[in-house]
Formats: C-alpha cells, sequence, structure tokens
C-alpha cells in the first residue's frame, strides 16, 4: 500500500470518566459516562527503516520507547529501550491494533514511526486503553488510506480491547471516538447531549513507583479481578444485591435527569448514594474512602469512587470524582496532602480529532 | 411509703449495639440489635436529708453531682455541684425517672441518695440513655418496693425516653432489660438467641471536650437530626431509596442466619455491605469512615457504623463496630491512632441484675 514521504498523521481521543452505574452496568443496569478534557495523542509518519518505531512519552513521570521489528508472526522481536512496569501496558495494545490492521486491512510493513502523547493516568479507570486504541487506529488508517468512517474506527478499537483483555466494555472506546456523555442501557450504548460539568478527579497510586515489578504488572489485571470479587459476592448475597443493583438504576435515570434540569445539588446527592452502594458491593478501599470522605467533609456537591474502583490488597489504587461546588481549591488541597494525583476536568468535550501536521 | 433505714438497691444493665438495620428499621425493616459487656449501675440509699442527691461518676473523664430538692412542681430547683457538658443529659433521665415514679406509683420524698456509674459513653449511640432508665427505675422500684415484673420496668423507662425525647427506639430499653439479642421486625421487638460475638467497638468524640457548651448541648440532638436528614433525602429519592430499605431488611435476615451458622466470615461480609448502605443513605461522617475502612484494610472480617451513624457537620462523632478476625490488635492500634476510644465487647451479655449490696 503507498505511503505518501513525508506524510504526518495525528489522531487525538479525549479519556473518559464514569459519572454514574459503573459495575452495576455489567449486569445490565444504566450507567452514564463522559469524556473529559484529558487527551491522548497518536502521531504517524515515515522512517527510512522497516518495522515500527513506537515511542510513548509524557505518561507522568515515565516513558517508553522501543521497536516493534519487521515480520507478522508469533517471534515478532519486540527491542525496548526503556520500560517501566505499567507502561508495558500501553505497548500491548499498540501491537494489536498493528496487528489487527496487518491483517484485516493488509497495512504494509513500510518504516512506520509512532509517537503516543498521553494526559492519560493510566490504571485509574480514565479509559487509557480505549484512547490508546482509538488514536492508534484511526492514525494508522488514515496513514495508510484505509477506507471507513469514526463507528468502524471505534468498532476496530473496540475489537482490540477484546482480543487484549478478553472482555472489554463499549463505553470506554465508544467515549473516546464520540465524546460528549454516552448512556449504556440494556448494554445498549446511546449518545446524549448534556451540559459541561466541572468536576475534580482524583488519582491514588496511577504510578506505583513503590511497587515491585511483579506486583505493578499484576495491576494490569485490578479491573477484572475487582469485577469478579463483585460477581463472586453477589452470587452469595443475591437477595441483598438485586434491590441493590435496581437502586443503582434508578439513580443513573434520575442523575441523567438532575443534569438535564441543571440541578447541581442533585447530582452531588446522587453522586454521594452512587459511592455508598459502590463500598456496598465491596469496591471501595481505604485510600479512595478517604478522598471521597475529605471532599464531603469539606463542602463538595457529591464526591464517588469511579471507573471500577479498587481493592485494599492491590493497595487502594484508583480515581474517585469531586463536583466541588464552591470549595474547590480547599478539597483539592486535602486531597494532594492524601497523596492524590489531582486534576481539574471538564465533562462532554470533544471526541477523535484527526489532524495532518504537515499540510501547509 | 415506708422504706427501711439502711435499705441499699442496685440495679444495673448493659449497653447495647445495633448488629445490623439501623436507620432502615424507622421505615418497618428488620433490625439485630445486642447488649455488650459495658455496663451501668444505678445504686439507691437513704440519706438523712429530704429529696434526692444524684451522682452520676466513672462516666470516662468526668462526672456530673447535684441535689434535687423536694417537690414536685416545675420549680423544683436543681442544685449543680458538678457539671459538665454531655453528662448533663443523664439528669434529665435521672430526673425525669423520678417524676415518672412519683406521678404513677406515688413513691416519695424520703432522701435518697442516688449513685450512677457507667463504663458506657455517652452520645455514641450505645443506649446509655435507655440503660440510665431501666436502671434508674428498676432500682427505684425495688427500694420503694413498688410491685411490678421486669416488663413493667422495660414499659416504664421506654415511656420515660419517649417523654425526654419525644420518640424512642424500643430497642435500647428491651436490650437494657433483657440483654442477649433483639430483632425489631415490623416494629415488633422479639427475643433472639445467639452465640456470643467478640468485637470492637469504636467511639469518636464521645467527649467532645473542645467544643463549646452550645456546640456539645446540641449533641443531643444528633441523632435526631440525622433521622431527618435520611428521612429528607428518601422523599426527593423514594425510587432509589426504597429498593436499598429492601435490600437492608434482607440483609438483616441473611445476619441472622449466618450467625445461627455460626458464619463468621458471611457475618463479616454482611457487616460490610451494611456499612456500605449507611454510606449511601448519608450517615457515614469522615471520621467513622476512616475507622470503619482502617479496620477492613488491616483484615477485619466486617466493620460498619453502628447506630445513628453521624455527620461531618457536626463533628463526625458516633461509634464504629468491627469483627476483627485475626488482626484485633493492629486494628485497635490503628483505630486509638485515629482517635478513637476502643472497647472488646463480647455481645449477647445478661440484661438487668438487682442486688441488695448490704443484705447479710
Amino acid at each position: 500500500m503507498p505511503v505518501v514521504e513525508g506524510k504526518e498523521i495525528r489522531a487525538s481521543v479525549p479519556a473518559k470518566v464514569i459519572l454514574f452505574g459503573e459495575h452495576f452496568v455489567v449486569y445490565g443496569k444504566r450507567a452514564l459516562a463522559a469524556a473529559i478534557n484529558r487527551r491522548l495523542a497518536v502521531q504517524v509518519s515515515s522512517r527510512e527503516k522497516r518495522g515500527y518505531h513506537i515511542k510513548i512519552e509524557d505518561i507522568p513521570t515515565f516513558g517508553l520507547e522501543l521497536d516493534l521489528e519487521v515480520g507478522n508472526d508469533e517471534k515478532r522481536k519486540v527491542r525496548p529501550y526503556k520500560d517501566y512496569g505499567t507502561a508495558a501496558k500501553a505497548l500491548g495494545y499498540v501491537r494489536s491494533s498493528i496487528e489487527y490492521l496487518e491483517e484485516r486491512y493488509g497495512i504494509g510493513n513500510e518504516g512506520v514511526e509512532i509517537e503516543i502523547k498521553s494526559e492519560i493516568p493510566l490504571s485509574a479507570g480514565l479509559g487509557s486503553s480505549a484512547a490508546t486504541c482509538v488514536a492508534t487506529i484511526a492514525a494508522l488508517k488514515a496513514y495508510f488510506g484505509v477506507k471507513g468512517d469514526v463507528e468502524g474506527i471505534r468498532s476496530d478499537a473496540h475489537n482490540i480491547e477484546k482480543i487484549v483483555q478478553g472482555a472489554a466494555s463499549p463505553i470506554d472506546t465508544a467515549i473516546s471516538t464520540y465524546g460528549g456523555y454516552v448512556l449504556v442501557e440494556r448494554n445498549e450504548v446511546k449518545r446524549l447531549h448534556l451540559a459541561e460539568l466541572d468536576l475534580i478527579v482524583g488519582c491514588v497510586g496511577s504510578i506505583p513507583l513503590s511497587m515491585d515489578t511483579t506486583k505493578a504488572s499484576e495491576l494490569g489485571l485490578k479491573t477484572k479481578t475487582i469485577v469478579e470479587g463483585v460477581k463472586n459476592r453477589r452470587a452469595i448475597f443475591t437477595s441483598i444485591f438485586d434491590p441493590i443493583f435496581d437502586a443503582a438504576d434508578e439513580l443513573t435515570a434520575r442523575a441523567i435527569q438532575a443534569m438535564e434540569d441543571n440541578d447541581l445539588v442533585n447530582v452531588g446527592a446522587l453522586m454521594n448514594i452512587n459511592h455508598g452502594l459502590l463500598d456496598a458491593i465491596g469496591v471501595v478501599p481505604r485510600r479512595l474512602s478517604e478522598l471521597v470522605k475529605i471532599a464531603q467533609d469539606l463542602g463538595a456537591l457529591g464526591a464517588k469512587v469511579t471507573g471500577a474502583g479498587g481493592l485494599d490488597e492491590m493497595g487502594g489504587v484508583g480515581s474517585v470524582l469531586v463536583l466541588p461546588g464552591e470549595s474547590g481549591d480547599r478539597i483539592k488541597a486535602a486531597m494532594a496532602i492524601a497523596d492524590a494525583l489531582v486534576m481539574d476536568v471538564k465533562t462532554g468535550g470533544e471526541g477523535l480529532k484527526i489532524t495532518h501536521p504537515t499540510s501547509p
């Protein structure tokens, strides 16, 4: 497949947060997710040598750089220059994206430079994997001139997530592709138009430097382990979990209504209730609980764990969402003191953007 | 009414903890409470001077001592010797008990010495008010030779709690009177026979020396304020709260089953779920959350807020229950570091005991 020499393609996608209904969505209940204005960009350009050179940088405090050599078999050689713990996870998605495109669309082995820059903390429930897949697929398809629409990119990216993880939520790839808001209802993904929210995201342990390599690589399995824990507890306590799930389903519906009414007090109150339900099903570790309770104590309108939550026995890493009301500065200070990476975010922003940096 | 000179009566009663279902019981759901081996004793003896001399001591770090002079009208004079914040609350129950007995049974105004010794922290959800009423009524009825059975004492004490508080749970007086375990089902109180549990009780701020007098006296209204908050949130979010209440009702039933099976792992798991449901309805303040999460992180089988819970805006005071498993010593150390008053307790012990200390 011919490629114009010197051509450059840049694909940029947003991270996601789950506002309401995480975990319960696995059981067919409603969940609401939003794009946030933290983005990941994949830039693809040509290079003289054949094979792919992949460079991941700007992931807070560490990076990853390696060569993926020519060849489409099990023995394809990976030569890492730098490799720090969880960053290796991102590589898995890039590699699988390349192999998926080779197999499905026959893209070639011309010399390709892939550079990934991310503002999205890894393993924090903010959809960095899906963002990596969507942006890589979008950039490579554009670079190699593969025909298709945006929905095709979303679908390809979702397939790759399933290949790498065994199973994947359709939410993350939908948000990275389309931005805005997504409602999942009976496992169907629907795009919603809602007003922007100003939130604080707090991440704990997204860069577990203190953990040894084995432990750090196990973090890649965190979500799966947490989801299985909920499933096991539900199997024992079905008659208790079923009404909790019903409450969560109704909660997401009420939250969408409150957002449509621009009723931030009720949006916050519903975040607090949602957090309690997540605690009831066992996905709120001490460190994330501390962040949520600090925010509530300091006057936040609402606060909750977001995404998979966490487990004490896995270091309590994970992320929380805060609707700060008037107390944002004090809440951010206290969360930082409690060892969180703290970010101001706006929800509902733009999805996939493809640009040609070297175009005139 | 004649009293034997030199006669002494001592009535001792246990404190209570709510193991499962607090708050939800207000809405007709099931709750399980237990006596714990922390007791309050009221000793009644004669004195030369007419009127009542009341002495409350051994309540951790402070005491209360006063004369209640002769006379049964609004202007009865109270002369306090010492009066420290929340201890004044206990007086209200003693005074109302005396007035109730005067009115209902015509006990006299002979010189009476009333001495109260307590191991039960005040305002901690451990039933110190009910214990005060039951023990005072039992001791005075025995001292004055008022006929009646134990059920009459429970009923009198419950009436006095209602007079002082406006409304009262039947659980606390039932536990202080009968000990053991009490199930409340559709507002009916039933005694249960279950095996003993070894628990840790952690109390935060039961002695709020740092608070000014106004704030401290407001703490007496804590339970009422918390209960009203739940009622208000339920009115707004009925369709979410109703299934949560159903989950809580089922949870208490499963917990009783687990206790009958001596299945401590499931008893603990159900405590954790119950805690999450209490958080969902908004009664878990930061300081109590911290204690529960510390215990869970350190390997407790289960941990939860007990009783009314608390509110951040009221200092986050309240109590938690921990089923420690093998980690009791570490959990107690960490809870103490987090500023809790920590007690080992056994559940299900003896109820009201009446003794005659000066009998031969």
